[in-house]
């Protein structure tokens, strides 16, 4: 962090690891070669490529040769979609996903509509949670792909994975399932295998690892129809010279992120129920967005302050050199209202006044309680404004 | 480059400017906002992209809205050629390139093969060089792009740019025409406005920049589909999280590269000629493939040695810690001959026996007057031995 910063927009972005920026500076100069040249700046360069793989296979409990380097977690949530849906059209055209997805899962699906498939969008619960029956109750002998979230970028909201791979399973096991888990790798227990997960994708810069990096868990035996073309990288399905300095950082952040893993979540549950406690009781009025206080995931939570306007209150926040935000960095911008708190059917007042938490295990308790200081007078200074000027 | 070391695979891929890899790390460290983002670190972000921007129109005497940033070279091509191909498409379904191509082009044109476009694939002259008349020639009334190289990465052969594009122009003015200029970037004059180029890829581990990171000029008021999909970054047209870093490091390495051009690209032919001319003095049976040796890229040059295998001779010049190549990174060990060697019909003892040198401006003379003696007894003593055991 920089000095006397508190960024808890750690779920739009991270600052990586200083390990991570010095290996990846060591691999730019001293392991430059081209992973594909016969000679041994070459190897030395698979090399890299081999030990990376075999981190996010450890990690996963997955086959190294499972594991497929992207540029992100949208090429990854990109190749799993459209590479899955059209590779296997043949058997159905029939697709499942969430009202709540990224965007990087939504527009592949909305392409995937103009191209003749059918997509059903299920619609979460009060608290942002898509049931397994609901999942059951939306499939059709045509359904070939299911795509669900892990932990949702916006509420923090925990979808119920190995019940819903379960419900696959038992009605067809043909059935192809794909989990976002760009906001819960290294956060949450996962398992492809124990959990039923046929594709996962990653992204490199939510856990303090580099931009332009991700990666793709594709279970052995599915195929995918790859969105580009060219040499034969990463078994064909991914061309282009691999980014070996980033993939190096993308391993080594994900070890030191899955260090101590449990005490790093507990910590910051133990934050973020703090945070919400004390905003709570000095404003009764707002309103927690998506999971209880004691659900959901350990580092993202999200609070409407019905009356005030969520940038309104992010600009004030940063005058205290405090970063958050007011919904996905993705739809920043766009002026339109987050389609996740929508979905979950939230007021007009309480969608214009959110705003997004994304913690870090980096971020001490000190910078959290300075946060919270200066997010309730910052909140008591808002609304008597707006109550004077009213 | 390491100590003692002679880098000679720099098509393959180039070691990083030192500049480089410390602004990636300072822009990683200090910089890390998610450009999207509302707050200070995102507006710092999009700033760095930007700067980034400006800095590559400039060189290329472009608009800075027409740079999109892509994960590479190989993403550039995709984007541009099925992307072109399939918006045009009511246009028309005939399509032009050339046999020598990379195959981040040649794929995807045989991806829109199968989609039912009929694509031309040119055949150069024995130089690797295509002639504006063959491009006239096929072109057709369903014509909707062509795609020509600038600059061949196994021969270094110079594609006549901008004669191909005023026939283009000529013939009918809705032609796009998109060059992959990978291997030519920072080397020769590239002027899209004055060559008539309408959509031209780059990739910065080219020119000493990162790996991960390219860019796609495209001229105002041509439209792509793109090939994936999700949030609004690049105008649409290249979804997920920029990668700030690696962009103002390709930014960078583009203006080290361009700064004294002319003068680096002097002396990389002075120091080719010299390579050439040693070779053949000691061993006049080789045979220089592809241009002759005043013609051609500054810093591209293939040679054969008929009777001898192109992978002993790397190895060989491997143990005295110089680096070659047979011919393309991307091909190498699937084990088939060249496509581009073939194209230019070299025999089966030539296509064997072939090696590609490529150089950079930070190859010192001392560097190449030691890989050019100890090419020549490298070879000596091969020619010596596969001749006593003949």
């Amino acid at each position: 962090m920089q000095k006397n910063e508190v960024y808890l927009d750690n779920s739009a972005t991270t600052r990586p690891y200083l390990e991570v920026s010095s290996e990846m500076q060591r691999v730019m100069l001293e392991k430059y070669g081209n992973p594909s040249s016969l000679h041994r700046r070459g190897s030395e360069g698979e090399r890299l490529l081999q030990y990376s793989r075999q981190v996010l296979a450890e990690i996963l409990g997955v086959s190294d040769s499972e594991i497929i380097f992207t540029s992100g977690g949208t090429e990854s949530n990109n190749m799993a979609i459209l590479g899955v849906a059209r590779r296997y059209r043949k058997r159905g055209n029939h697709l499942i996903t969430t009202a709540i997805e990224h965007s990087s899962v939504l527009e592949p699906f909305n392409l995937l509509e103009e191209e003749g498939f059918e997509v059903t969008y299920l619609i979460p619960d009060g608290k942002g949670v898509i049931s397994p029956e609901k999942v059951a109750e939306a499939l059709t002998p045509r359904t070939t792909l299911v795509s669900i979230m892990h932990v949702n970028n916006e509420i923090g909201s925990i979808q119920p994975i190995s019940q819903i791979s379960e419900v696959l399973r038992e009605r067809n096991p043909d059935i192809i399932f794909h989990v976002d888990a760009v906001q819960s790798f290294t956060k949450l227990p996962l398992s492809p295998k124990d959990q039923g997960i046929d594709l996962l994708s990653i992204s490199a810069h939510k856990f303090h690892g580099p931009k332009g990096v991700g990666a793709l868990y594709l279970r052995e035996g599915i195929l995918l129809e790859p969105i580009s073309r060219g040499g034969g990288h990463e078994k064909g399905l991914r061309p282009g010279t691999e980014n070996t300095p980033g993939i190096q950082g993308m391993a080594l952040a994900a070890k030191i992120s899955y260090r101590n893993r449990k005490e790093k979540m507990k910590k910051l549950q133990s934050l973020k129920e703090q945070f919400i406690t004390s905003l709570k009781t000095k404003h009764p009025w707002i309103r927690l967005n998506g999971p209880g206080k004691e659900e959901g995931a350990p580092h993202i939570f999200n609070i409407s302050f019905p009356g005030l306007k969520g940038e309104v209150i992010l600009h004030a926040l940063e005058e205290h050199a405090i970063y958050v935000s007011t919904g996905s960095a993705c739809h920043s911008g766009t002026g339109t209202s987050s389609h996740v708190l929508q979905a979950i059917k939230l007021d007009q007042e309480s969608l214009e006044g959110a705003i997004r938490f994304s913690l870090s295990h980096l971020n001490t308790r000190e910078e959290i309680e300075y946060a919270i200081s200066k997010t309730n007078s910052v909140i008591a200074e808002l609304k008597n404004f707006f109550h004077a000027t009213r």
